[in-house]
C-alpha cells in the first residue's frame, strides 16, 4: 500500500497541535513578556478557565498530565494520607510511581470493572481509619473520562462527592480527557468541576501542544499552589506559550468541538465494529477510546499496518483512540482493514 | 513617551521564541507522531546533542531548567548524599527547594564572590566524610555561565573536574546558559561537557520556547534516566515539539549565534556604563548579564520605565540581562536613560 | 473471675522482656561506653549475627521493625524502583505507608492465599519492565514467618531466590519473626539468610525489649548503610543497650528456644481447637500464630475476657498469638473458655 | 596509670542509664502490656509531661533525638516550607540530612556566634517570602541548651516567640538538653515550653537509656502526630519500657537533679580552667558542656588518656561534656591532667 501514512489509533497524543492552537502560539510570539505567568495571555487563560469551571480558588497551568495530577493531589494530601483510586487509574499504572515518589503517598487501589469507582468501592478502603498503623485515606482520585473510555454520569460523580464530603475525604479529578466527558454528557465544565475539590483540565490530548490546567475550586486549597508548582518543576518561564494554547481552545468552544469530534469518531468506529463477529467491545464507548477484544493473530496482523496499543495481553484487548483530527475516512479505512483481517480469519 | 514597548532587561526568558525555532515547531506539526520521544525529531535532536557534547551516555529532553537540574542531580546522587554548590546557585536560591524536596538531598553551600566555586572552596565542605552523622558529599554542582554572569575558564573547570575525580565526587553542570559560556570562551560544547559527569544544556533562555537537554556523558549514569524523567514529571507526550526547538537551534550554530549576540549586547551595555560615574559593575561582564550598583533612588526611577530586577536590595545591585533579540538600539536607549537618571542625580 | 490477669493472645509484643535479656541490659550499665555503636557489646552482637547468618556484608542494629524494613529496602532499591510483595505484607498493611513515604517507592502487591508469594505470583508483576511509564520492579519483599503464621520452606525460599537472581530482582526478607521460622523448619539462620540479599532479624517479638538487626549479606550492599540508618533516625546513641539484648538472645540459642516455645504454644492451641466444631483454622499453624474463624458473637464474648485482635472482620477471622512466656496453662485456660463460649452457643 | 577507666568527657550519651531509670525499666517488666502505648506507664508519662510542660496538645514518646526533631518539624511544616536555624544546629550538622531527606525541607541557616539565633538573624532569611521561587520559611528551629553549651534566657526565647508569632512562623525547640537549660535558668519546663509550638524534651542525654518526648503545645498541631510517628519509624511496640524511663526521671524531679548535677560539673571544670594560661573558653559555660581552645599538641596528648571530641580542628577548639554521673573527682583528675599537659608545654 502506498500514499499518506495511516492515521494513528495509538493515542490522542499521537496527534499534533490543532491549527488554531498553533496560530495562537505563533501570535503570542511578539516582543517581551514577563516570565512565569505575569503576562496578559496567562491572565486571560486563568480567568476564563476559572469562569468556565466555576472555580472560586485558582488555576495553575502546568506542563503535562503527570505534573497536573501530582500537583493536584499534593494540594489535598497531608503527609500521612493516602489516595483511594481505581487499579486502572493513570496515577497508579502510567506515571512510574510519581505519586509515591514525589508525594510519598500510598495508593489504595480498588478493582474496577470499567475504570469507575463508587462510594461502595471507596468504603472498602476505609477500614483502618484512626489506626496509626494505616496510611490514612485522605483523597479519592477519579478520572473523567476514565482510562477505559467510559464516563461517570453527573449522578455518579455527585454520589462520590457527597460520600466523600460525608466521610472527610477530598476529591481529586484527573481530567486529562475532561473535555471528552463534557462532550459526551452534554454538560458544562462547571457541572463536572463542582464534584471535585481540585481537578485537572487537560489540553494536550485535546489539540494543545502541551499544557494542562490545575483547577482549585476553593481558595483555601490554593494557598500553597504556586510554591508546590515550582517545587514540582512545573512552572514554565515563557508561560505565555502555555496560556495561548488554552486561549485558543477556549475560543468559540474549540475545546468542546475537538472533544466532541474525537468522541464521534470513536462512536463511528464502534458502530462499524458492531457487525464484525471477530471483534467484541470490552467497555461501553463513551469518550474517544474503543477497547476491543480480538484474536491475537488478528491483532498482530493489524499492528503491521496500523499504530495502536495492546491494552491487556492476557485477554487480547486492544485500545483504539481517536483524536481531534481523526477523519471519517480514517475510521472507515481502519474498519475495512479490521473487517478484512478478522473476516479472512473466519474463512 | 510613546511608541513600542521598551525591550525588557529583566531576563533572557522575557524574550519570545526565535523565529527559526518557531518555524521548526510549526513545521513539526504534520500528521501523527508516536508520543514520548519515539519520533524522528527527537532522534535527530538527541543524536546531534550527543555528538556536539561528545557524550557517550545519552540525552534526555525535559521541560524546564529546574526539571533539568533535579533530574541531572538525581542521576548522580545516592540517597544519603549531599550536593556542594555556591550559595548563589540557582538550585539553592531559585527553585523553591526542589532539590531538597524531590531528591531529599542536602545542599552544602559555599560563599562565592562571583558565582564560581573552586577546589579549595569544595574542600571546605568535605570534613565530615565517612562520619555517619554527616550527609555525605557526593556531587559538586556548578553553573556555567554562572548566576553572576561570569564564566569558568576551561582551566578552572578542569581543575574542578580533576579535584572531584580525585575525591570521589561527581560533577553536575547547570548549563541553563551554557551557550553563553561557549560563546564567551570560544570553545566547543564538548570541551565544556567533558568537565562534567552530567550537565544540562539550555534552550529556553537562548531562543527556544521551552526545552532543556540533560546530557549524560557516560552510559552507566544513563540507565535510570528514562524512569526518573517520568517520575519527575518531565516527560513530554508530544515530544516532537520539544525536539524541533533544539533542531532549529542546532542548525547552522544558531544556538551559538544567539548566545554570542546576547553576550555582545551585554558587553555593549557594560562598555557604555564605563563612562558613567554613578554606576559600578558588581561582576565582570562575560555572558549575557550586567550586574551594576546604583543609587537606590536611581534604581527606582529607572524601574518606572524599564523592566529589570534588583538583585540585592541591601547592596543596591541590579541585574540587567540581554537576550538573543536585544538590539543595539535597545541598549543605547537604555544607556541614555541610565545616563540621564544617574547624571540628573549628580546635579 | 478473680486472680492474675489473663495472658494476652494479642501479640508477641504484648509480652515483656525475657529475664536473661533484662539481665544483660542491667549488666551493660557499667560506666561509660562510646556512643553510636563503638563499644564491645555492639562488636560482639554484630560479629555473632554475621557468623550465624553467614553474612559477608554487615549487620546494623536498629530500633524497631519498621525501621529495619525501610532501611533494608532502602539499601536495595534504586530511586525509580518498586517492591513486589504480598498484599498482606506488614510493609503494605501495618507501617502507615512508611515505605512509600520514606523511600518514595511503590508497592506492587500480589494477592496471596497464605501470606506467601511465589515465582509465579512475582512474574505477574513484571509486565512493565523497560517501559518508562511503570515503576520498575527492583526488589521482592517476603516475610518469614509470614503475617499469616505460615513459613516458607527452604525449597520455596530458594525458588524465589533463584527466580529473582535470574530476573534482576533483589530479595529483602522481613524477619521480624525469623526465629520462629528457623524453629519451625529446624534449619540454621544461615540457611534462611542465604535466600535473601538483605534481611531483618527480629529481637523484639522474641523476648527482646526493642531491637532488630538488619543483616546485609554482601559487602557491596552495605556501603551506604550507616548513613541511611542515621537518616532514617534508627541510630541509637547508647547502642550497648540494644546490643546487649541480642547478646543475651544469642547466648545458648535463647533466640531459638524462645521461638520454639512460642511455636509449641501455638501448636498446642491449634491442637486443642481441633475438637471444637465452632472454630475453624484459617491458615496452617506453623509459627507462633493461630488464625481461626469463629462466629462473630463468640468473638465478642471471648474478647470480653481475653486480649486478641480480629484479623478480618468480614470473614470473622481472629488472630491468636503466643509468645516466649506463654504457659501451657495459659493455652489450656484459653482453650477452655473458647470451648465454653463456642459450645454454649451450640446449645 | 592503672585502676578504673577514666570518666569520658566525650558526650553525655557516653554515660549509662541512671540507676533509678534502670530500676523503673526492670519493674515495668511484669506480665503483658498492650503494645504501642496503650498501657498505664505511657499514660502516666504522657500525662506528667503534659502537665509539666503546660501542654494543651499532646505528647508522643519517640526513640531518639533525630526522631524527635524530624517528627516535631514535620508537624509544623507545610510541604513547601523551609526551616530557619543556626548553622550549628544539630538538625543541620549532625543528623545526616534527615530533615531534608525525610521531610523534603530546606534548612535556611544563619551563622551564630554562640549557637543562639535572634529575631534579627531570623529576619535576614525572610526576604523571599511570597515569591514562588523561594522555599518559604515556615518554622524557626532553636536548640535549648544550644550545641555550644549556652542557654537562651527566657527573655531571648520570648523575643523569638513573639517575633515568630508576628511573622507567621512556627517555633520548634530541640530540647535534647532542655533539662540542662531549666536547671541553669532556674525556671520551669512550662516557662520554656510556652515559647515553642512543638518541642522535644530529651531523656537520653539526661540519664535515660533511650527515649525522647515530642511535646505539642496546642491540640491542632497534634492531629497527625500518631501517623507521622509511625511513618517515621518512631513508634515503639513495647512502649512501656520507654515510658518507664520518663516516669523515673519525673519522680522527685530526678530530671532536674541530673541536669543540675551535670551543669555543676561543667561549671567546676570551667572554674578549674580559669587559672590555666594554656586554655581559653570558647563559649560561656552554662549547661553541661565546656568548649575550650588549646594548643593542638596538648589536645593530642590529652586524647591519649581521655575521651573527648575536637569540635573545630581549624580553631583548636575541643568539647568536654559532663553527665549525670560525672564525679567531682573525675573533674579534678581531668583538670590535673589538663594542667600538667598545658603547663608542661609552657616550660
Amino acid at each position: 500500500m502506498t500514499g499518506a501514512p495511516r492515521k494513528s489509533f495509538g493515542s490522542d497524543n499521537h496527534a499534533g497541535t490543532h491549527p488554531a492552537v498553533m496560530r495562537a502560539i505563533v501570535e503570542a510570539n511578539v516582543g517581551d513578556a514577563v516570565a512565569y505567568g505575569a503576562d496578559s495571555w496567562t491572565e486571560q487563560a486563568v480567568g476564563e478557565i476559572k469562569r468556565l469551571a466555576g472555580a472560586d480558588g485558582d488555576v495553575y497551568l502546568v506542563l503535562n498530565g503527570s505534573g497536573a495530577n501530582v500537583l493536584g493531589l499534593g494540594l489535598l494530601l497531608g503527609r500521612h494520607e493516602s489516595v483511594i483510586c481505581a487499579e486502572s487509574a493513570h496515577i497508579n499504572t502510567d506515571e512510574c510511581g510519581a505519586s509515591e515518589r514525589i508525594l510519598g503517598t500510598k495508593l489504595l487501589t480498588v478493582p474496577s470493572p470499567d475504570g469507575k469507582i463508587t462510594p461502595d468501592l471507596i468504603a472498602t478502603r476505609l477500614a483502618g481509619r484512626g489506626d496509626e498503623h494505616f496510611a490514612q485515606p485522605g483523597v479519592v482520585a477519579i478520572t473523567q473520562s476514565t482510562e477505559c473510555g467510559t464516563c461517570y454520569s453527573l449522578a455518579e460523580l455527585r454520589a462520590i462527592r457527597d460520600f466523600c464530603a460525608a466521610n472527610r475525604l477530598r476529591v481529586f479529578l484527573d481530567g486529562a480527557r475532561l473535555a471528552n466527558a463534557a462532550a459526551y454528557l452534554g454538560c458544562s465544565l462547571a457541572e463536572l468541576a463542582e464534584c471535585a475539590d481540585v481537578l485537572s483540565f487537560g489540553g494536550t490530548k485535546n489539540g494543545a501542544m502541551g499544557v494542562e490546567a490545575v483547577v482549585i475550586m476553593r481558595p483555601g486549597d490554593a494557598v500553597n499552589a504556586p510554591y508546590l508548582r515550582k517545587q514540582h518543576m512545573q512552572l514554565s518561564s515563557k508561560m505565555r506559550f502555555l496560556a495561548a494554547q488554552f486561549n485558543a481552545l477556549l475560543t468559540d468552544d474549540l475545546w468542546l468541538q475537538n472533544a466532541g469530534h474525537a468522541n464521534a469518531m470513536a462512536a463511528r468506529l464502534a458502530a462499524g465494529l458492531a457487525g464484525l463477529p471477530g471483534v467484541e467491545l470490552a467497555y461501553p464507548v463513551q469518550a474517544d477510546a474503543v477497547f476491543a477484544r480480538l484474536e491475537p493473530q488478528h491483532i498482530d496482523e493489524l499492528q503491521q499496518r496500523w499504530t495502536f496499543h495492546v491494552w491487556d495481553e492476557s485477554s487480547s484487548v486492544v485500545r483504539w483512540m481517536t483524536a481531534f483530527d481523526t477523519q471519517e475516512s480514517d475510521v472507515d479505512a481502519f474498519l475495512a482493514d479490521i473487517a478484512a483481517v478478522t473476516g479472512a480469519a473466519r474463512v
